[in-house]
């Protein structure tokens, strides 16, 4: 059984042109318009396909068959088709539109499996427009819940809750939001890989094994701003020169893993005052470290720290850690990594396992179902940008293996 | 001779008061609310006193006895008294409460040097308004003319013509603006040091030699914009990180000086897109370097430059350098500055030769005028800031110093 490249690609490329920032990458964010134009083709594809097509009251949307049976085990396949500003054309959404077409092929196919298919948008992936990322999968677990709906908030002040009504959408009843996991098979997600490894290592599919875990802290050192030309450099306490240490060490500590690992990053720097001819006074940065080894997460946290308070004593500022999120890394379902690494050998697709750096909704649902994860490459390794994109060979090899997957499971 | 201390302490905690953020510093922006009452405080305090007072078309005050006789030379002393936001209560304002306590003393004890004497008002010093430095005295000076009237702006759009106009300052022309340095004997400025020095080496007294000249070079480094999650250590092009190493080294360069005068800051610092789990895709960083040999300041930036390239280089990211500002090292009158050393040691008041790092409407000046700048210690080398503060002995013995340089000059 073969899915149609053709219907892939065409679905791919409509969607494509939802986007508040046309030529200048995709910027779809949940709840908005181009989301909302996004949901209606689907739903009208899926619907002129024979489908039904449900949206909870979060805005997550199903996809099925008309006639399923309420009481067989499903094969949920599915992700996200929000982005971040000036994102790629394929984060998320390749996902979504390969399981239409696994669903779609499927069908036309007459497959039994086809009843048992649900295709999944989770709704605010990105947490592109209010702030938290995973946010449909964190409803359908039970992470978040009705007091969310009020927090939540967007950049304009709306909440959560008053953007739902705004949509359209149901109004809140946790029992249709929360799945009833005791009739999940198998949670699958196919997903460009957003990082280099598969095209360094020249495979088209990564199966992921490990999610890593995170820390991340917030570090503010102070020093004494002053007059930039009046302060001899032996009587200054710059704080961002004492940040620069620091950063300088946290990437030192990262690479010193002799496995290549663990990464740890800075990826936020704020100077005040900020003036070319000040000295600054205040640095804040964030540092985060991944990996797959919860104990190593722990270890070079703890060393990064106090690298940093041994740096900012050496030169006389005064440093405050807070810690700011945390998150326990966790592997994907053994049984499904196996019989995917199976299929994709003997499709003769050069495939490895892979750890996945990044977390998706699937990592949410993991510890409730058997779960599982397919990346496919990234160019350059590139993502959440413009230029992001993937071989449409690669496209077409991942989506085939999600149903070859999705016909064995 | 002697100044009166009641008065001078009197004029400067009034003039305290007329800020835009009571409680945290003194903001009092030229041409603003709290400007205007500070200017008629001090032009009521002056006409009081039997003085009269001009403004010219830029916002430029002067002081002087009613009947000046126009052919004899003049000693100007003043400052500004503009502030930056949230800054100190002594910066600028000092000089022209000094500057007017040394009048209005020479006037009462009848002395024939009141009549040589003008205190001046620079308008706009710190740029806090149209964000151009000095302006005033780069009006009187002809380094600013009319087409600079409508280039500068501030914030809210509205260009210094306006601001002046709204003022009701005369119209603009030139001759009223200009000074004839011909009739300028002398250029005394009385001002807190704003840096550490003097408070270091227990002088009360610092007497400006040097200023020190300055280039400041913005750098641009473009990494790979990546996910902090999906991008192992080793495939990385972390802006940021290699701007860390950049900083590190403009600090260890200005810090290899054997004489320890060369200053090097890294003040502004912008990252992109600066998200704590997005691998920085550029920073853009400011490094001003100062020095009162201008020869070195050529040297370190050259090879604080080659420095920056080389680690970029090294790290596979790309670098921009582009040449923000420069002005060159320059030295005070000489001979005023004998006079004031030997008047300093007469009085028995700890004083030395010190260099400014710092810019001042005296700077200006001094190329066309002979001229010279005191300093008083400021606590902690701070200023810029609501703890900006100078001990009141050291306030009482400058002004005194400068009544006494004014005497013998």
């Amino acid at each position: 059984m073969k899915i149609s490249e053709e219907r892939l690609f065409s679905d791919l490329n409509i969607l494509r042109s939802f986007t508040d920032t046309p030529g200048t990458g995709v910027s779809r964010f949940s709840f908005g318009e181009n989301d909302e134009k996004a949901r209606r083709f689907i739903k009208e594809t899926a619907e002129s396909n024979g489908f039904s097509v449900r949206t909870d009251p979060i805005g997550n949307m199903y996809i099925r068959l008309l006639k399923n049976d309420e009481t067989i085990k499903k094969i949920c396949i599915g992700s996200h088709i929000d982005t971040v500003r000036n994102g790629g054309w394929l984060d998320g959404i390749y996902g979504v539109v390969s399981g239409l077409e696994v669903l779609r092929t499927l069908a036309e196919n007459r497959s039994d499996r086809a009843s048992e298919v649900e295709v999944v948008i989770f709704a605010e992936e990105e947490g592109s427009n209010f702030g938290s990322t995973m946010t449909g999968s964190k409803f359908v677990t039970g992470i978040y819940g009705e007091e969310d709906l009020n927090r939540l908030k967007n950049d304009a002040g709306s909440s959560l809750r008053e953007m739902l009504l705004k949509c359209g959408y149901p109004p809140y009843r946790q029992e249709e939001i929360i799945w009833d996991f005791s009739r999940i098979k198998a949670m699958l997600e196919l997903h460009i890989e957003q990082g280099p490894i598969l095209e360094r290592e020249g495979k088209a599919i990564g199966i992921v094994d490990a999610i890593f875990g995170m820390t991340t802290i917030e570090v503010t050192i102070t020093g004494i701003g002053n007059h930039a030309g009046a302060t001899p450099m032996r009587y200054r306490r710059d704080a961002m020169a004492a940040a620069a240490l620091c950063i300088t060490e946290v990437e030192h500590i990262a690479k010193g893993d002799p496995e290549g690992v663990i990464v740890a990053t800075v990826g936020k720097v704020t100077v005040l005052p900020n003036c070319s001819n000040v000295i600054p006074e205040k640095v804040i940065f964030t540092i985060e470290v991944r990996e797959k080894r919860e104990e190593r997460i722990h270890s070079v946290i703890k060393e990064i720290e106090e690298t940093i308070v041994r740096i900012s004593e050496q030169r006389g500022t005064i440093c405050e850690i807070q810690k700011l999120a945390d998150s326990k890394p966790f592997r994907m379902d053994d049984r499904i990594i196996k019989l995917i690494d199976k299929l994709a050998a003997e499709a003769d697709v050069p495939h490895q396992i892979i750890d996945s750096g990044a977390v998706h909704d699937t990592c949410i649902i993991a510890p409730h179902a058997p779960s599982s994860m397919l990346f496919v490459p990234s160019k350059g390794g590139r993502s959440h940008v413009p230029v992001e994109d993937t071989d449409p060979d690669d496209l077409v090899r991942g989506a085939q293996l999600l149903l070859n997957t999705v016909l064995i499971i």
